[in-house]
């Protein structure tokens, strides 16, 4: 078993990687090789790994990485929302042209092999019904939302016509998110309990009323397996999949925190309105009915409890 | 007021064409040019058209296009269902590629015209709610319907950062198409009235009980004239719209004919059962409920009726 995850060197390529290797076998067979393939070296620390680094949109990247003939692939390369709102022509090159130089690869080799797509809720856009039920068209209000549904769409008819057979799954916001905060508008979901239970303060930039789907880093890659793994015949052609999460509002965040980590970290966090965030993240999905993805035995975390326990025991670099 | 057209050597585009001659205004401005593009020369015959032969998918054409300063553009041009899941490539380079070489040619000029994209409601695969909503999720079963979604979504992009002013309009199938019958699975919603009117014998694939929506040409130009002229700001980021059809069932378009045509119209056709089509048939959209279009402006035609006397005027060799 060979697998080549693109984003290698990101948070979830190396939170999979690690699993991965946890596991130690994929499909039922032992996992001999997991190719890394980033833009900058992704860290390798294991003899079954190997780092790569291309870029996807370059001719002829994506046929060298494929030549390595991969059972399964993780295309979790992209760049981020904000990036691409700033940046379109890179957005496009990225998101666009290197999923498609990606695919079509693929197309071109004798293999078909299961490829998981890291696709995001942001293909979604307001107004929504709540909630949000599987059937619900996709209105992105990003460059970063566009791409991604694009690459669904292509997803979707290459592993219609054969050429290799996708699964696509929409992740929720990632949180706890481990590391530095970023220029995101999503970034404050994290800061909130991050910050805190590292014992820093953290500004709160909308209404804690918000509401908002999230899952674990732990759940994100519980998924990314799933999906490596499932039987794909009763997709039919729908190969894209809202994955569940925990939605929870702004308020009910806080609330967990103050129970797993007590009111001194709750203390931590202070009102700080921005209306351009606030006016951002009133264009996101609240709360989806993913009982497509419950059917094919995707599983969330428990609580956002469990999602801020998760951190802790993950990644929060000094125990409490 | 500079008009273009891709795929102005069409059916569609020619018929758009007569449309807009003799309207002879656009936007309230007084057309003084048809800028008729496409893979073949257009037929001329008025000093305000101009026919170009170009390939947009190929470096320059798009841009040498665009220099003309078109105020709307019309882009029709596209690779049919059938060629385009016979040529996996050619519907990717024209249907994809071209149509992102248009809008990109677009961005790059300093004008954001409105720009009219023809879509399709091959965008939408079956299984489906009884009546489809404007917020079911696009999930197309062909690489064209694929292509189709994916220039949506690409407009409505370009639309949202003010690269262009995009209207797409979801056609609904075009029927009673003059001329003879081509190998499209859809062929036979045309045929079965055509052949008959023209005196000639025509086979049904299908089962009388298939229901699907019509639009005629001429309908399907007033689309399109409405889409140009249209106030775009309450589309919101929502920039693609079914268009309104005639919803009826294969033995309801029979009786039609059998009231504008009388019994002998009818005679004409023979039940020729064929399992490939009324399986390709059977993943097609039967009835939509186009509240948005509706509330938007455009129009169907009143009836089946009345889509066969269209026919008869617009297209009738020899008339009856």
């Amino acid at each position: 078993m060979r697998v080549l995850i693109t984003g290698g060197a990101g948070m979830l390529g190396r939170k999979l990687t690690r699993g991965l290797l946890e596991r130690g076998h994929l499909r039922g067979e032992n996992i001999d090789a997991i190719h890394l393939v980033d833009l900058v070296e992704a860290p390798v620390d294991s003899e079954v790994c190997a780092a790569h680094v291309a870029d996807l949109s370059r001719p002829g990247e994506a046929e060298a990485l494929i030549a390595l003939e991969p059972d399964v692939v993780f295309h979790l390369a992209a760049v981020v929302s904000a990036e691409a709102e700033a940046d379109f022509d890179k957005g496009m090159a990225v998101n666009l042209d290197g999923t498609r130089a990606l695919f079509d690869a693929i197309r071109r080799s004798p293999a078909a092999p299961r490829l998981v797509y890291a696709s995001s809720i942001a293909v979604f856009g307001a107004p929504f019904p709540d909630p949000i039920p599987d059937d619900f068209h996709p209105t992105p209000l990003t460059s970063y939302g566009t791409q991604k549904l694009i690459g669904e769409a292509l997803l979707a008819d290459y592993s219609r016509r054969g050429f290799l057979d996708g699964v696509g799954i929409r992740l929720p916001t990632i949180s706890v998110r481990p590391g530095a905060p970023n220029a995101a508008a999503s970034s404050f979901f994290s800061g909130i309990i991050r910050e805190p239970l590292n014992g820093l303060e953290a500004e709160l930039p909308v209404g804690r009323g918000v509401r908002h789907p999230h899952a674990s880093p732990r759940a994100a890659v519980g998924f990314m397996v799933h999906a490596g793994e499932m039987d794909t015949a009763p997709l039919g052609g729908r190969r894209n999949l809202t994955m569940p999460g925990v939605s929870v509002t702004v308020g009910e965040q806080i609330e967990a925190l103050g129970r797993v980590a007590g009111p001194e970290a709750v203390a931590l966090i202070s009102d700080s309105p921005d209306p351009a965030v606030a006016d951002i993240v009133a264009g996101w999905p609240p709360r989806f009915d993913t009982a497509r993805a419950d059917a094919f035995g995707f599983v969330a975390d428990d609580s956002y409890d469990d999602i801020i326990r998760a951190y802790i025991d993950d990644d929060l670099p000094h125990r409490m």
